[in-house]
């Protein structure tokens, strides 16, 4: 007998049908024998409807009381759902979040879980109960209903499954798991068995939405093996979990891109000790944050200094740089919104070199000019001009053969 | 410095517009130094709407569930009044029937308040906050929600009001008050200043839909001053409250109606030990509520047995009777249903004799035939075609002079 840990999030609960498909799956999973805690966001439109009403009323509405009012949003989902499930025979049993008690710390609308007790949850399973728990939130100390930020029922699942030591924590979603790249791209691209935590941080935090990436680091630090499946297709899905004996020996798992990249670059500034934190003091005091950062010193001593940003900031950013380029010293300010940053991504690049020259050499092949680089231990990523984007990712996805599953060459 | 209970219904919180308008009221109350804690329904619909959902999965929701669903509707309201509040810049925390912990029996969907906390409101309030509490709602000692059943949260407001030792617990509804007899039937009908708890009672089960019975109990139980007035408009409403001196004299305060009436009757019934028994055991099995109830021993001896049902009853229990006319021995079974029921209220009845008889000769002035009659000590009901109706609440009010302020004749 295992415990799993299944997540539902808001589409696959939006609707009164949904929410019965979703209760024949779990009814399934407990008919052959598991002990089953689901987790809930609330139904699609919800939370957007209630953010809406709470903006009539006030225009940054109350963090305390927001909390109060989306939180009922996940309540009529666990009602609903429980009741599917007892409608079906099986006895079920729901859980607000601070029923269970997930205590979090008191920063509303973005709290952190900080305990969970499990004793009556165990409790219920033991009795034969689907036990079935609101994500998204919990209650501080002091009593307060607190959320977890959006996305935050991803991370409700994990702490549960590491609280409850759970064999498994299944994130049901409307993909059927992780692919090498996203398949509108790159159509060949394939369904990976498995991926680590490190990969999939990766991925998650350059725009592949499959995850929260809270919800991936906390599976990471409390070991929480996690599996992301459709939720009304078949199929194993992806599991990530640590590098293991059985993990595909690919030097690269995946291809990762964001669209929403712009760079800007301040020309021909005086190369002195402290001109980065001049520059980029004022971006983040306008709290505008960076990603990518170059700096090029030429021949008369004089440095181009050039970052990345998201589009969105991209008009702040280029008007603060030229509002501090005289006082710099600097010549110009330039710009470009239509960039996109695309990134290699797996583990196997730790112990193998070639990696980069083979990426760069192919977008070389391509006509692909490179605007920038950057590295890290598992990841290489280049700034490419937007129009480029697609062929980039395809001929990345066939320079490493990504359609291919990887022979396992144990070294 | 006093302490209020306010209590809004779902009409008076059925839209953003309204819920200001509210909270602008509270906060007019605060201003003026007192201590206001405000008790709030579900918004108008709301209820409803989550009813629909959970008959969408199941034919009989599960009561737990239920109570699950439905508390969110209340706390949806807590939240937004509290944010109206905080932002006119007055301080406000908003509980759910949980977290004040109103402790209730498991009964779910009719559960009974045992034990309100009071620390943490007594807490709020000496914060200078306005506390907003879910009505309707409560937990039961194994922390599971309940609910009180439809208009509950005219309990809550009231069980409130004792816990707290409140000066008052006003309850806000779309009518300024109690009135002598319904004004759309009779237009003289008057604003009562003062009503006790016991008149109160008998106009609310006889029809009269201001308050739920289960708060006007309470209140009396526990010695709460209750005022019902108007959310919107002006004026002082209608105090209950114990017998004092200060009292109108009146011998009758109020005409109340019910038109939801009919009845049947089983005729020649052989007069034998135990025969009201082999009667109504049928019908209460069936759970119909019987009303009034008259037998009448002709000289044959053989008895005519007569009872009202609500008029929704009439075709079962009519069915019941015909089925057991032959085994009772009986003649026939007869009935009606277009009758209704007239009341005369008031505490004065008990030292005055007369009343009845003035009554009587009123109606029969009239030519209204009465069909059945039932008394009790503070109450007279007759029971006459529907189609007099109105024509009897006018001329009671006329003969016994409602439509004036009593004088004070202290005996």
């Amino acid at each position: 007998m295992a415990l799993y840990i299944f997540k539902f999030g808001g589409t696959s609960v939006g609707t009164i049908e949904r929410i019965k498909q979703v209760a024949d799956k779990v009814i399934e999973a407990h008919r052959r024998g598991d002990q089953i805690v689901v987790v809930v966001s609330a139904m699609s439109g919800e939370t957007n409807r209630l953010v809406g009403l709470a903006h009539e009323i006030q225009k940054q509405p109350d963090a305390r009381q927001m909390d109060v009012l989306l939180s009922t949003g996940e309540q009529v989902t666990i009602a609903l759902l429980s009741m599917a499930i007892i409608n079906q025979g099986v006895p079920s049993v729901s859980y607000t979040g601070a029923r269970v008690r997930i205590v979090t710390d008191d920063t509303h609308s973005k709290a952190r879980i900080e305990k969970i007790d499990t004793d009556r949850i165990y409790h219920d399973l033991g009795q034969g109960n689907i036990v079935v728990v609101a994500g998204f939130q919990g209650v501080s100390a002091s009593g307060q209903i607190t959320t977890l930020g959006r996305g935050g029922s991803d991370t409700t699942a994990v702490a549960l499954a590491a609280a409850l030591k759970a064999d498994e924590c299944r994130i049901f979603t409307d993909v059927d798991g992780v692919y090498t790249t996203d398949p509108r791209v790159e159509p060949k691209a394939r369904l990976l068995d498995r991926i680590t935590f490190e990969e999939m941080l990766e991925m998650a935090s350059l725009g592949s939405k499959v995850l929260q990436i809270r919800a991936v680091e906390f599976a990471g630090k409390y070991n929480v093996a996690l599996r992301v499946l459709s939720s009304f297709g078949e199929g194993q899905g992806t599991l990530i979990t640590y590098e293991d004996t059985q993990m595909e020996k690919a030097l690269v798992s995946g291809i990762a891109f964001n669209r929403d990249e712009a760079k800007v670059t301040i020309e021909g500034v005086p190369d002195k000790p402290g001109i980065a934190s001049n520059i980029l003091g004022p971006i983040a005091d306008a709290n505008i944050e960076i990603d990518m950062i170059i700096q090029n010193v030429a021949e008369d001593v004089t440095a181009d200094f050039t970052f990345t940003v998201h589009r969105n900031d991209y008009r702040r950013a280029y008007a603060i740089l030229e509002n501090i380029c005289e006082s710099l010293g600097a010549r110009k300010v330039t710009g470009d919104e239509q960039i996109v940053k695309v990134s290699l991504v797996g583990v196997g690049m730790r112990s193998h070199a070639g990696i980069a020259s083979t990426m760069f050499r192919s977008l070389a092949g391509e006509g692909i000019n490179i605007r920038m680089i950057s590295t890290s231990e598992i990841k290489i990523s280049v700034v490419v001009d937007e129009k480029y984007l697609e062929l980039a990712v395809r001929t990345l996805h066939d320079a490493f053969d990504l359609d291919q599953v990887p022979v396992n060459t144990v070294e």
